[in-house]
Protein backbone atom coordinates (compact mmCIF):
# COMPACT_ATOMS: atom_id res chain seq x y z
CA UNK A 1 0.00 0.00 0.00
CA UNK A 2 2.02 3.21 -1.20
CA UNK A 3 1.97 5.67 2.01
CA UNK A 4 3.00 9.41 2.03
CA UNK A 5 4.63 10.18 5.25
CA UNK A 6 5.01 14.02 5.56
CA UNK A 7 4.57 16.45 8.11
CA UNK A 8 3.57 20.07 7.05
CA UNK A 9 3.97 23.58 9.22
CA UNK A 10 2.87 27.47 8.84
CA UNK A 11 5.52 29.06 7.47
CA UNK A 12 7.11 32.67 8.74
CA UNK A 13 7.67 34.18 4.82
CA UNK A 14 10.15 37.13 6.41
CA UNK A 15 12.40 34.52 7.36
CA UNK A 16 11.96 32.82 4.32
CA UNK A 17 15.07 32.84 1.79
CA UNK A 18 14.29 34.55 -1.51
CA UNK A 19 13.03 31.80 -3.33
CA UNK A 20 11.50 31.37 -7.42
CA UNK A 21 7.96 32.21 -8.26
CA UNK A 22 7.08 28.52 -8.49
CA UNK A 23 4.50 26.63 -9.84
CA UNK A 24 0.81 27.54 -10.57
CA UNK A 25 -1.40 24.46 -8.76
CA UNK A 26 -5.48 24.41 -8.81
CA UNK A 27 -6.76 21.68 -7.63
CA UNK A 28 -10.22 20.52 -6.04
CA UNK A 29 -11.76 17.45 -4.86
CA UNK A 30 -14.92 15.75 -6.61
CA UNK A 31 -17.64 15.88 -4.60
CA UNK A 32 -18.89 12.86 -3.43
CA UNK A 33 -22.73 13.57 -3.22
CA UNK A 34 -22.60 14.13 -6.79
CA UNK A 35 -20.36 11.72 -8.52
CA UNK A 36 -19.59 7.67 -8.60
CA UNK A 37 -15.79 6.83 -8.41
CA UNK A 38 -15.25 3.26 -10.41
CA UNK A 39 -12.23 1.64 -10.76
CA UNK A 40 -12.84 -1.33 -12.87
CA UNK A 41 -9.88 -3.99 -14.42
CA UNK A 42 -9.97 -6.07 -17.57
CA UNK A 43 -8.32 -7.85 -19.59
CA UNK A 44 -7.70 -4.70 -21.16
CA UNK A 45 -6.39 -2.81 -18.64
CA UNK A 46 -7.39 -0.92 -15.78
CA UNK A 47 -10.01 2.02 -16.22
CA UNK A 48 -11.09 4.97 -13.69
CA UNK A 49 -14.64 6.07 -13.86
CA UNK A 50 -16.75 9.33 -11.93
CA UNK A 51 -19.88 9.23 -13.23
CA UNK A 52 -22.50 11.92 -12.11
CA UNK A 53 -25.53 10.12 -9.86
CA UNK A 54 -27.95 12.00 -11.41
CA UNK A 55 -30.42 9.32 -12.62
CA UNK A 56 -32.00 8.65 -16.10
CA UNK A 57 -30.77 7.80 -19.53
CA UNK A 58 -27.95 10.46 -19.20
CA UNK A 59 -25.09 10.79 -17.42
CA UNK A 60 -21.68 12.86 -17.20
CA UNK A 61 -19.13 10.19 -17.60
CA UNK A 62 -15.27 10.88 -17.05
CA UNK A 63 -12.92 8.06 -18.00
CA UNK A 64 -9.18 7.67 -17.32
CA UNK A 65 -7.00 4.61 -18.45
CA UNK A 66 -4.74 4.30 -15.65
CA UNK A 67 -1.73 1.90 -14.55
CA UNK A 68 -3.52 -1.64 -13.26
CA UNK A 69 -1.25 -2.48 -10.69
CA UNK A 70 -2.19 0.88 -8.92
CA UNK A 71 -5.54 0.77 -9.74
CA UNK A 72 -5.92 -2.81 -8.28
CA UNK A 73 -3.80 -1.39 -4.98
CA UNK A 74 -6.47 1.41 -4.98
CA UNK A 75 -10.00 -0.67 -5.31
CA UNK A 76 -8.41 -2.90 -2.54
CA UNK A 77 -7.50 -0.31 -0.24
CA UNK A 78 -9.97 2.21 -0.53
CA UNK A 79 -13.04 0.14 -2.66
CA UNK A 80 -16.60 -0.49 -0.80
CA UNK A 81 -16.75 -4.31 -0.71
CA UNK A 82 -17.97 -6.79 -2.17
CA UNK A 83 -16.71 -5.84 -5.85
CA UNK A 84 -18.62 -6.13 -8.64
CA UNK A 85 -18.07 -9.64 -10.53
CA UNK A 86 -18.98 -10.01 -13.85
CA UNK A 87 -18.61 -11.27 -18.16
CA UNK A 88 -19.35 -8.84 -20.25
CA UNK A 89 -19.97 -9.79 -23.96
CA UNK A 90 -20.59 -7.53 -26.71
CA UNK A 91 -23.48 -8.32 -29.53
CA UNK A 92 -24.51 -6.26 -32.25
CA UNK A 93 -28.31 -5.90 -33.23
CA UNK A 94 -29.47 -3.97 -36.34
CA UNK A 95 -26.41 -1.71 -36.12
CA UNK A 96 -26.05 -1.31 -31.97
CA UNK A 97 -23.64 -2.72 -30.05
CA UNK A 98 -25.36 -4.37 -26.68
CA UNK A 99 -23.27 -4.84 -24.39
CA UNK A 100 -24.46 -7.99 -22.08
CA UNK A 101 -23.39 -9.00 -18.12
CA UNK A 102 -23.52 -11.89 -16.74
CA UNK A 103 -23.09 -11.20 -12.67
CA UNK A 104 -21.64 -13.00 -9.88
CA UNK A 105 -21.53 -13.53 -6.19
CA UNK A 106 -24.58 -12.21 -4.41
CA UNK A 107 -25.64 -11.01 -7.86
CA UNK A 108 -25.82 -14.47 -9.58
CA UNK A 109 -29.06 -14.87 -11.70
CA UNK A 110 -28.40 -11.63 -13.04
CA UNK A 111 -27.74 -10.94 -16.63
CA UNK A 112 -28.41 -6.96 -18.13
CA UNK A 113 -28.19 -5.69 -20.99
CA UNK A 114 -26.78 -2.13 -22.07
CA UNK A 115 -27.20 -0.02 -25.36
CA UNK A 116 -25.21 3.18 -25.83
CA UNK A 117 -27.24 6.01 -27.64
CA UNK A 118 -26.40 9.00 -29.79
CA UNK A 119 -29.15 10.85 -28.85
CA UNK A 120 -31.97 10.33 -25.97
CA UNK A 121 -34.91 10.71 -28.73
CA UNK A 122 -32.95 8.16 -30.78
CA UNK A 123 -34.81 4.92 -32.20
CA UNK A 124 -33.30 1.40 -31.76
CA UNK A 125 -34.21 -2.34 -31.68
CA UNK A 126 -35.11 -4.24 -28.63
CA UNK A 127 -34.17 -7.88 -29.03
CA UNK A 128 -36.78 -10.03 -27.86
CA UNK A 129 -34.43 -11.20 -25.70
CA UNK A 130 -33.90 -7.47 -23.77
CA UNK A 131 -36.97 -8.65 -21.75
CA UNK A 132 -37.61 -5.65 -19.21
CA UNK A 133 -36.17 -1.99 -19.01
CA UNK A 134 -34.79 -0.72 -15.81
CA UNK A 135 -32.86 2.25 -17.06
CA UNK A 136 -34.73 4.39 -14.53
CA UNK A 137 -33.93 1.83 -11.97
CA UNK A 138 -31.41 2.74 -9.75
CA UNK A 139 -31.62 -0.52 -7.53
CA UNK A 140 -29.60 -1.60 -11.15
CA UNK A 141 -27.21 1.00 -11.39
CA UNK A 142 -23.88 -1.43 -10.15
CA UNK A 143 -22.65 1.08 -8.10
CA UNK A 144 -25.84 -0.31 -5.99
CA UNK A 145 -25.71 -3.67 -7.15
CA UNK A 146 -22.42 -3.82 -5.28
CA UNK A 147 -24.31 -2.88 -1.66
CA UNK A 148 -27.46 -4.13 -1.98
CA UNK A 149 -27.22 -7.03 -4.59
CA UNK A 150 -29.61 -8.70 -6.62
CA UNK A 151 -30.06 -11.78 -3.89
CA UNK A 152 -32.10 -8.95 -1.70
CA UNK A 153 -34.48 -8.31 -4.29
CA UNK A 154 -35.50 -11.70 -5.19
CA UNK A 155 -38.93 -11.19 -3.98
CA UNK A 156 -39.62 -8.30 -6.24
CA UNK A 157 -38.28 -10.25 -9.04
CA UNK A 158 -41.09 -12.93 -8.42
CA UNK A 159 -44.18 -10.86 -8.55
CA UNK A 160 -42.77 -8.70 -11.90
CA UNK B 1 -19.35 17.60 -20.23
CA UNK B 2 -18.94 13.88 -22.12
CA UNK B 3 -22.43 12.23 -21.40
CA UNK B 4 -23.70 8.72 -21.69
CA UNK B 5 -26.67 7.80 -23.23
CA UNK B 6 -27.51 4.46 -22.32
CA UNK B 7 -30.65 2.24 -22.06
CA UNK B 8 -30.47 -0.94 -19.49
CA UNK B 9 -32.75 -4.34 -19.93
CA UNK B 10 -32.77 -7.50 -18.12
CA UNK B 11 -31.98 -10.61 -20.25
CA UNK B 12 -33.73 -13.03 -20.54
CA UNK B 13 -30.92 -15.73 -21.34
CA UNK B 14 -33.19 -18.52 -22.72
CA UNK B 15 -33.99 -16.24 -25.59
CA UNK B 16 -30.29 -15.12 -26.39
CA UNK B 17 -28.68 -16.18 -29.04
CA UNK B 18 -25.51 -18.19 -28.56
CA UNK B 19 -22.46 -16.05 -27.67
CA UNK B 20 -18.69 -16.22 -26.27
CA UNK B 21 -18.09 -16.19 -23.04
CA UNK B 22 -16.64 -12.68 -22.91
CA UNK B 23 -14.54 -10.89 -20.48
CA UNK B 24 -14.28 -10.82 -16.88
CA UNK B 25 -14.38 -7.50 -14.99
CA UNK B 26 -14.23 -6.94 -12.10
CA UNK B 27 -14.96 -3.40 -10.40
CA UNK B 28 -16.11 -1.03 -7.61
CA UNK B 29 -16.71 1.85 -6.07
CA UNK B 30 -14.17 4.20 -4.09
CA UNK B 31 -15.90 5.02 -0.36
CA UNK B 32 -16.26 8.28 -0.10
CA UNK B 33 -16.00 7.69 4.41
CA UNK B 34 -12.24 7.00 3.93
CA UNK B 35 -10.70 8.67 1.13
CA UNK B 36 -10.93 12.01 -0.89
CA UNK B 37 -10.60 12.40 -4.37
CA UNK B 38 -8.41 15.42 -5.48
CA UNK B 39 -7.62 16.58 -9.01
CA UNK B 40 -4.29 18.92 -9.25
CA UNK B 41 -3.41 20.69 -12.74
CA UNK B 42 -0.12 21.94 -12.73
CA UNK B 43 2.05 23.17 -15.52
CA UNK B 44 3.49 19.83 -15.94
CA UNK B 45 -0.30 18.38 -16.47
CA UNK B 46 -3.16 16.67 -14.17
CA UNK B 47 -3.22 14.06 -11.47
CA UNK B 48 -5.65 12.35 -9.90
CA UNK B 49 -5.12 11.36 -5.98
CA UNK B 50 -6.77 9.28 -3.87
CA UNK B 51 -6.07 9.68 -0.41
CA UNK B 52 -7.21 7.81 2.71
CA UNK B 53 -9.02 10.22 4.94
CA UNK B 54 -7.40 8.59 8.42
CA UNK B 55 -4.94 11.38 10.52
CA UNK B 56 -1.78 11.86 11.16
CA UNK B 57 1.51 11.68 9.07
CA UNK B 58 0.93 8.79 7.31
CA UNK B 59 -1.90 8.33 4.89
CA UNK B 60 -2.64 5.91 1.92
CA UNK B 61 -1.81 7.74 -1.42
CA UNK B 62 -2.75 6.82 -4.96
CA UNK B 63 -1.54 9.07 -7.63
CA UNK B 64 -2.40 8.84 -11.26
CA UNK B 65 -1.02 10.88 -14.36
CA UNK B 66 -3.91 11.65 -16.59
CA UNK B 67 -5.04 13.72 -19.36
CA UNK B 68 -4.99 17.14 -18.50
CA UNK B 69 -8.66 17.95 -20.71
CA UNK B 70 -10.86 15.49 -19.12
CA UNK B 71 -9.35 15.84 -15.84
CA UNK B 72 -9.76 19.58 -15.74
CA UNK B 73 -13.83 18.76 -17.35
CA UNK B 74 -14.20 16.71 -14.11
CA UNK B 75 -12.92 19.00 -11.71
CA UNK B 76 -15.58 21.38 -12.97
CA UNK B 77 -18.30 19.10 -13.42
CA UNK B 78 -17.85 17.16 -9.99
CA UNK B 79 -15.70 19.01 -7.98
CA UNK B 80 -16.71 21.08 -4.85
CA UNK B 81 -16.04 24.58 -5.23
CA UNK B 82 -14.03 26.96 -4.31
CA UNK B 83 -11.32 25.23 -6.05
CA UNK B 84 -7.60 25.56 -4.24
CA UNK B 85 -5.02 27.94 -5.77
CA UNK B 86 -1.62 28.42 -4.98
CA UNK B 87 1.70 28.28 -6.29
CA UNK B 88 4.24 25.53 -5.11
CA UNK B 89 8.23 26.24 -4.38
CA UNK B 90 10.99 23.29 -4.21
CA UNK B 91 13.29 24.08 -1.35
CA UNK B 92 16.21 21.83 0.11
CA UNK B 93 17.21 21.91 3.24
CA UNK B 94 20.03 19.74 4.64
CA UNK B 95 19.05 16.84 1.80
CA UNK B 96 15.42 16.95 1.93
CA UNK B 97 12.85 19.02 -0.26
CA UNK B 98 10.31 20.92 1.41
CA UNK B 99 7.66 22.18 -1.11
CA UNK B 100 6.38 26.09 0.17
CA UNK B 101 2.82 26.08 -0.75
CA UNK B 102 1.52 29.96 -0.65
CA UNK B 103 -2.61 30.09 -1.22
CA UNK B 104 -4.46 32.44 -3.28
CA UNK B 105 -8.20 33.61 -3.40
CA UNK B 106 -9.95 32.92 0.42
CA UNK B 107 -6.81 31.18 2.15
CA UNK B 108 -4.84 34.24 0.70
CA UNK B 109 -2.34 34.14 3.47
CA UNK B 110 -1.47 30.80 4.19
CA UNK B 111 1.79 29.71 3.38
CA UNK B 112 3.05 26.15 4.08
CA UNK B 113 5.15 23.85 3.66
CA UNK B 114 5.52 20.14 3.55
CA UNK B 115 8.38 17.86 3.69
CA UNK B 116 7.87 13.72 2.72
CA UNK B 117 10.13 11.51 5.30
CA UNK B 118 11.00 8.21 4.58
CA UNK B 119 9.89 6.34 7.87
CA UNK B 120 7.67 8.52 11.03
CA UNK B 121 10.22 8.39 13.04
CA UNK B 122 12.64 10.33 10.63
CA UNK B 123 14.87 13.03 12.54
CA UNK B 124 15.19 16.27 9.97
CA UNK B 125 16.28 19.79 9.91
CA UNK B 126 13.41 21.98 10.91
CA UNK B 127 14.27 25.11 9.12
CA UNK B 128 13.31 28.62 11.51
CA UNK B 129 10.82 29.74 9.04
CA UNK B 130 8.73 26.50 9.63
CA UNK B 131 7.43 27.98 12.79
CA UNK B 132 4.28 26.40 13.56
CA UNK B 133 3.72 22.35 12.76
CA UNK B 134 0.22 21.67 11.69
CA UNK B 135 0.59 17.81 10.42
CA UNK B 136 -2.03 16.89 12.87
CA UNK B 137 -4.38 19.78 12.28
CA UNK B 138 -7.04 18.53 10.40
CA UNK B 139 -8.20 22.22 8.99
CA UNK B 140 -5.25 22.71 7.27
CA UNK B 141 -6.06 19.57 4.41
CA UNK B 142 -6.10 20.94 1.60
CA UNK B 143 -9.39 19.43 1.33
CA UNK B 144 -10.45 21.30 3.67
CA UNK B 145 -9.20 24.72 3.30
CA UNK B 146 -11.45 24.40 0.05
CA UNK B 147 -14.68 24.47 2.19
CA UNK B 148 -13.75 25.93 5.13
CA UNK B 149 -11.03 28.42 3.96
CA UNK B 150 -8.09 30.26 6.13
CA UNK B 151 -10.27 33.09 5.90
CA UNK B 152 -12.54 31.73 8.53
CA UNK B 153 -9.83 30.85 11.13
CA UNK B 154 -8.24 34.29 11.23
CA UNK B 155 -9.35 34.60 14.75
CA UNK B 156 -7.36 31.39 16.47
CA UNK B 157 -4.50 32.28 14.56
CA UNK B 158 -3.87 35.71 15.90
CA UNK B 159 -4.32 34.09 19.72
CA UNK B 160 -1.53 31.63 18.25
Amino acid sequence: MPKEIERKFIVDTTQLPKLSNGDHYTQGYIDPERATMRVRITPKGCVLTFKSKEGGTTRSEYEFPVDEATGRALLEDLGRKPFIDKTRVRHDVDGKTWEIDTFYGDNEGLVMAEVELDSEDETITIPEWAVKEVTNDARYYNANLSQRPYSTFAKERTSQ
